[in-house]
């Protein structure tokens, strides 16, 4: 009777096809007749609610509004900066008519969406009194990929996008640095992701930033998520729209911007992290519902001691009385990554017991009924900080430093991971290694000091930078 | 040093005039250079999340669940049922290129998602026990309208679709009318918005659906707004796209479905319903801030004394510390229509008292600091009832009943509102009164009886039926 759970590839056999079977088994995610856009399924967006939730109180907490701009934006204006369009226009959707009649200018889709925040900032921002701007918004984009994987690669990405303006270029720095530890402090925290935080090179920054910073995740398998940026621009967006405002002084002055986003690749990121050969694992944090109770047969009393169990539990759980086995059921919880199933059995009724099963070790324990709701909530604890520091210590096996270039080299071939070198800044080598190895340069990490000479030239070393493969 | 606050023209001067004033004057929106798009500013996008909020919840206590499909839909997928891309392909967008390549097949983006939802349907529906199918998603979508207002009718629209299947045509009906309930409830008790909900005639149906269901408000100057419907479709767009389920007998059967949506234009049927000249009124039960706290003068003592006045207070509130003077501050409350405000000066505070206003009558209490809080509650309470009676005393007074058809010309031509009469059943007699009046059908009332002659041909009537004039 019981549809059978899909089979997942053992994740050491082919991490790729793993990941795309847990993404399907878990059912986060269906394929659509729409050529690289996914279909987020309940599971899945329910994942994309939580994240939402708990980072939209953090921007409002610190001062950000939501609004909604349009989701078109015609050519001309998309054409103003033109570092930006050259970054971006290989890589829109492009509407060029409306019902039957064709545009007189085409509009594309927003990849993104500086120039409509500078068109309504340049119409709004007249005095020192209107600064700071701290907007965000939650919306869709689109970028037009050749190839997709499910989160990590997508024609149309759901994410959030904060564009703010400032009155001075230190205020504005202070504010793209401050959403990257937002970003940093909630990945940690809720998603149980090791990251790393820095300055991107000038050859991978956004397209018309100054300054792009990034958080960088490192995968099972070693290679690198970019999972985040915040920009901070300067002020040449604002130059090339007219934005100004007078100052204290009734100076005219131009504004100071940054921009910063995250996306529904952060799922990706913890499947990719935390998931095993059984499916999906979520950290408790993030999990829609972290708690299962699955009755052992479907039977009436135990139905009434689990409705009595959860009578005071107050986190998100539900009781599973689906018509199908025991066995699916306990199946299912795990690919879908549940923290904590609950057995409740008859025999174990009689002896006042239920069995708690945590998903990320798969240890069971039997726990008297009085203490089901505190073992709960230290469960919930413990496994969140078990994802946490077991994907610390993943990740940092798989740190690796190198002395010189031939090291470099050799760990680049052999062992999948990030790379730390010295470098002097010169894109002539960020090239060379992506040539000879395939890595690309991932952060610039500002609070490392230097004082030996480059990996690659042997010039004059400036900077820390780690370097590793990329989603 | 004020900015002055926008001028409003009066309503019974100009009424749509006065509608746009207050839209930009409550900065509920601000104009783009996309033409025919609106910016959401942080107040009007606050309603929305306001309105998300509970009707969300709403939708997830009667089992349904969000998901997310594609932006885009390819032509083919779009041409699947006949009667639907009748309807809408005047009015898509159509994407033709991704960055320089031309697409094979070009996409419009989406104008609802019922081909979409079927295609996602077809591949996971396979037996009566995957039914029913209960989805819903908050997503954009786009129409090429030629003229565009804002909230009311633009190209691009803030709603949500629900979209489900069933195993039987009752479940289907019953959902479409469950739906179309929590609709009506919603509007009463939140927006308190009198609304009569009805069936639409054929010609006024949504292109594919075999029954739509309307909520019809009626705005200030009697004109309608359709403000949400719930479709039925039968099962014709499940045969088209290959839709079945094998049923308890191993029977293969075709599925039954509905969608049902409403927009953010919602938010214009709040303003043209309850808006006066000074500006918004925001029923309580939807104001994202439903009192704001103004010091008379900027004053420790004050600012001191309010705070201990909110310490205890759990409704969503704001203290305007603004550099402004007090005098801007009411205004500015007022035309952003929340519903108290609260004055606080010394004088008042000698008397250990403060003063309350409330927006909708604009009357004034002084009230003792220890009775703050609870007459807060009240007052809400009392705003809340008193503008959907206000509003529903309105709308019955411009309620009519037409015995034949002269009497029915003659109210249409002078009197603006709903004109109720008995109809045949036949679109000639609809078109008719569309040509002599400009007036269209709103709703055939179901549960009204009928045991008279059609008001235009004198043939038998089958209806009660509504007639009047729509944005």
């Amino acid at each position: 009777m019981d549809k059978t759970l899909a089979k997942i590839t053992p994740r050491d056999v082919d991490f790729a096809q793993w990941y795309t079977d847990v993404c399907l088994a878990a059912n986060l995610i269906a394929y659509s007749s729409v050529k690289g856009s996914i279909i987020l399924c309940p599971n899945g967006y329910q994942i994309w609610e939580e994240i939402q939730k708990v980072l939209d109180l953090e921007f409002k907490k610190s001062g950000h509004q939501n609004v909604q701009m349009p989701l078109l934006i015609p050519e001309s204006l998309l054409n103003i900066e033109k570092e930006h369009i050259a970054g971006f226009a290989p890589e829109v959707a492009w509407v060029t008519a409306g019902g039957n009649e064709k545009l007189e200018e085409r509009l594309c889709i927003r990849p993104t969406s500086e120039v409509l925040f500078c068109d309504y900032y340049k119409n709004s921002i007249h005095s020192y009194r209107d600064l700071p701007m701290l907007y965000n918004q939650w919306c869709t984009i689109v970028r037009w990929e050749k190839t997709t994987r499910p989160f990590l690669r997508s024609r149309e990405i759901l994410w959030q996008e904060g564009h703010t303006m400032h009155e001075t270029e230190q205020e504005a720095i202070a504010e793209t640095l401050r959403m990257l530890h937002i970003y940093e402090n909630f990945q940690k925290n809720y998603l149980a992701l090791p990251v790393i935080v820095g300055l991107k090179t000038e050859k991978e920054k956004f397209a018309g930033a100054q300054r792009t910073y990034t958080i960088e995740a490192m995968m099972y398998d070693g290679v690198a998520l970019q999972n985040g940026t915040s920009h901070y621009f300067g002020n040449h967006f604002a130059k090339a729209f007219g934005i100004s405002f007078l100052d204290h002084n009734n100076q005219l002055q131009v504004p100071y911007q940054t921009s910063w986003g995250v996306t529904t690749r952060m799922i990706g990121a913890i499947i990719m992290t935390h998931g095993d050969d059984r499916g999906l694992v979520l950290p408790p944090k993030i999990a829609p519902v972290k708690v299962v109770f699955i009755p052992i047969k479907d039977d009436e009393k135990i139905i009434n001691a689990i409705k009595q169990i959860t009578k005071d539990l107050d986190v998100a759980y539900k009781i599973d009385t689906s018509r199908k086995s025991a066995g699916f059921k306990f199946a299912q919880a795990e690919v879908e990554g549940i923290p904590i199933r609950v057995e409740v059995g008859m025999r174990d009724l009689e002896n006042n017991e239920v069995t708690l099963v945590r998903r990320d070790t798969l240890e069971k324990q039997k726990v008297l009924i009085d203490n089901v709701i505190p073992t709960i909530k230290t469960l919930l604890d413990d496994i969140q900080q078990s994802l946490y520091q077991k994907a610390l210590n993943r990740r940092n096996m798989m740190l690796y430093e190198a002395k010189n270039y031939e090291e470099f080299k050799d760990i680049a071939i052999h062992k999948p991971g990030f790379i730390k070198i010295n470098w002097c800044g010169n894109g002539a080598c960020e090239d060379k290694i992506k040539e000879d190895t395939g890595l690309k340069s991932r952060c610039i990490l500002e609070d490392e000091k230097v004082d030996d000479v480059c990996c690659v030239c042997g010039k004059k070393a400036v900077h820390k930078i780690y370097f590793g493969k990329q989603y």
